[in-house]
C-alpha cells in the first residue's frame, strides 16, 4: 500500500470549532500526514489537538492577516471556511473530512482506510464518456465490459474522489424532518465515474481531490455569519467544479470508501439555513444543465472566472445574493493566484 | 412478495437451441410465468422442456409462416432470433434470459430471485436527470441527498432493468483472450439510474423491459447466419433503446439482480464474430451521443423509423451492412405493428 500513501503529496484540511479528539479513531491512517486546520468561530478559543500530529492551525485572525480584504470571499460561522485550507497547501492532493465523521468498518467487520480508497481513486482514470455496467473498470477484478468503445479505455485524469457515509445520510432538514430514524446501512462496495453532463451533490464530509487539477474550483461560497444561507457550500463547489471538469475532460469519481457519520445536525437549525437554497436551487440546477464555456477558457482560473460572469448575469435575477457571490468567486480566484503564483 | 409478481402480465423469453434443462434451477422462480420459447437453429430438432411450465415454443418454421417475408427482420443462427418473443408477447412486461444462467446467490448465501428484483425496478420510477450518490433512491432505506433539486424527484417510468452476472463476466473476445480467468465475484449491492444522455452497453443475458413504453425499439438487428457480425444484437438495441428512452422521458436501470453466468463462450469464435464490430462501434458510438430526434417523434415507432433513416444515411457510408440493417429495423416496424394492432 505504500505505492498510493502520498504521503508527501497530500493535505487533510479540517474545519472545526471544537478541539479533535476525533482524530484518536484516525490516527493509524492520518497521523502520516500533515494536517491543515480552519479554526471557525471565535479565533481566541484554543483547539486541541491530540499528541503527535503534524498540523498548521489557522484562526479566522490568521485568514484576515494572510488575505487582507480578500479575506472576504472565505466564509465565517460556516464549514465553508475549509476552503481556506485547500488555498494555502502546497500539496498536489487535499482531502478533507468533518471532525465528526469515525472510521467506518467494512462488511467483514475490518477499519476502512477511507484515505488509501481515495488515493486509489484519484491516481486511475475516469470514464465518463460511456457506462461500464461493472463499474469503475480499473478496480481489481473489473474490466471494461463487451461493447465498450476501445477508443475511450484509455480514460481521463481523475480530478475528484467524492466518497460516502455510513449510519447517518447526508439529507437535507425536510428528510431529516420527515425520516428521523433512517440510517444508511448499505455498504455499496463500488466506485463510478459520474458520466459528462450529469450533475450530482456534492457532500464536503468525505472528500479528496487533485489541487493542481481542479484546486482553484473548489470554493466552497459564502455561507454563514451575514449570508441568507448554508448547507449549499458543498452543492455549489461541486456543481462549479463538475461542469469545469466536463469542459476541461477531467474525470469525478463517486462511491467507495465509508466513513461512519455519526452524528445528525439539527433538522430545524438546518431548515433556517437552507430553505432559500431549496427554492433557489430549482433556478441553479438548470442554469448549471444549460451552461456551455468559451473556447478560451483553457485552465480552471479562466473557466472559473467566466461561470461568475454568468452567475451574476443568470443567477443574479434570482437574488442579489448571487451577485455577491459571483463578486466573491473572482476575490476567491485572485486570492487563489496571490497564494499560488504560476510557477516560472 | 406477491404485491410485485405480475403473473399475468409478464412473458419470460428464452432463446435456446437445446433442451431447457436450466430450467429446473430456476422452477420455484420462473413456474408461475409463462415462457416464450425461440428455438434457434435446425427447426426440425425437438427442445425438451422440463415438467411443469406453461410455455409457447417457436421455430424457424413457425418464425417464416407467422411473419412472411417480414421473417427477414428475424436474425437465425444466433441469439438475437429472441426478439421474436418480445413481438409476439401479449403481456406488458418481458424478462429475457440465456439458458447457460443459473440462479446466483447474495452475499448471505440466500438464492436470488432475479425476476422479483426486475420487477420492483421497472415498477419504480427512475431518476436520468440528476445523480443520486446514494442511488436508487426508491430502494428501502435510501432517499434523494441534500442537494438533489425537489422539482426531479418524481421521476419518470422505468422502461428497462438490465441485470448483472456474477461468475463469467461479458467480456469481449479481445478482454477474454487476455485475461481468460478473470471471474466476477463482487456482488455490488446497488440499482441505478443510466443518467440522460450517457450510452451504456446493454448486455440481453439478464434483462427486463416493459414492452408496452419500449417493446418496439427492443430489436435485437440483423445478426449470425448470412450477417458480417454477431455479439452486437443487444449491444444495438441498447443504443438504440437508451437514445429513445432520453428523448421521450423514459428510464433505464443497472445493477442488481444478479444471475450466476456458468460458462464462457469460445473467445476464438467470438473473436471471429465481433472484429468487424469493434472497429464499426467506433463510428456507431459517436453516431448514438450525437443524434436528435424531430419533434415529431412522440412514440416509439415513430423514434424508431426516424432512427433508422439516419442509420441509412450515416451509418452506411461506414458499411453497406448498416444500409440492410436500418431496413431491417422499418421490417421490424411493421412486423411489430402486425402483431400489436394500435388498440382503438
Amino acid at each position: 500500500m505504500a505505492s498510493v500513501a502520498l504521503k508527501d503529496e497530500l493535505d487533510i484540511v479540517i474545519p472545526t470549532i471544537r478541539n479533535l479528539d476525533f482524530l484518536e479513531m484516525w490516527r493509524p491512517f492520518f497521523q502520516p500526514y500533515h494536517l491543515i486546520i480552519v479554526q471557525d468561530g471565535d479565533p481566541s478559543k484554543t483547539i486541541k489537538v491530540p499528541d503527535g500530529f503534524d498540523y498548521e492551525l489557522y484562526n479566522r485572525n490568521d485568514i484576515n492577516k494572510i488575505l487582507g480584504p480578500r479575506s472576504s470571499c472565505i466564509s465565517f460561522k460556516d464549514s465553508a471556511c475549509r476552503c481556506f485550507g485547500y488555498m494555502v497547501s502546497k500539496k498536489k492532493y487535499i482531502y478533507t473530512i468533518d471532525d465528526d465523521c469515525f472510521v467506518a468498518k467494512d462488511p467483514t467487520g475490518k477499519d476502512i482506510n477511507a484515505l488509501e480508497q481515495h488515493i486509489k481513486n484519484l491516481l486511475c482514470p475516469s470514464t465518463p464518456h460511456f457506462f461500464n455496467t461493472l463499474y469503475d473498470p480499473f478496480r481489481d477484478g473489473a474490466d471494461f465490459v463487451r461493447g465498450y468503445p476501445f477508443s475511450l479505455r484509455e480514460g481521463i485524469p481523475t480530478a475528484v474522489s467524492h466518497g460516502l457515509w455510513l449510519n447517518i445520510p447526508d439529507y437535507d432538514a425536510p428528510t431529516q424532518l420527515v425520516k428521523p430514524l433512517e440510517r444508511n446501512t448499505r455498504y455499496v462496495d463500488m466506485v463510478l465515474t459520474i458520466p459528462k453532463g450529469t450533475l450530482f451533490p456534492m457532500c464536503g464530509m468525505n472528500l479528496a481531490f487533485d489541487r493542481e487539477l481542479i484546486g482553484p474550483a473548489m470554493y466552497f461560497g459564502l455561507m454563514g455569519d451575514g449570508q441568507p444561507i448554508g448547507r449549499y457550500d458543498d452543492m455549489w463547489a461541486g456543481w462549479c467544479c463538475k461542469v469545469i471538469c466536463d469542459h476541461l475532460g477531467l474525470g469525478i469519481k463517486t462511491g467507495l470508501p465509508y466513513i461512519y457519520h455519526s452524528k445528525a445536525s439539527n433538522p430545524f437549525v438546518n431548515l433556517k439555513k437552507e430553505y432559500l437554497g431549496i427554492f433557489w436551487q430549482e433556478e441553479i440546477i438548470p442554469f448549471f444543465q444549460s451552461h456551455t464555456f468559451s473556447k478560451d477558457c483553457t485552465t480552471v482560473q479562466k473557466c472559473y472566472v467566466e461561470l461568475s460572469k454568468q452567475v451574476k448575469e443568470k443567477l443574479g435575477k434570482v437574488d442579489p445574493y448571487f451577485v455577491k457571490l459571483a463578486d466573491a468567486m473572482v476575490t476567491w480566484i485572485e486570492a487563489w493566484d496571490m497564494l499560488n503564483p504560476a510557477k516560472a
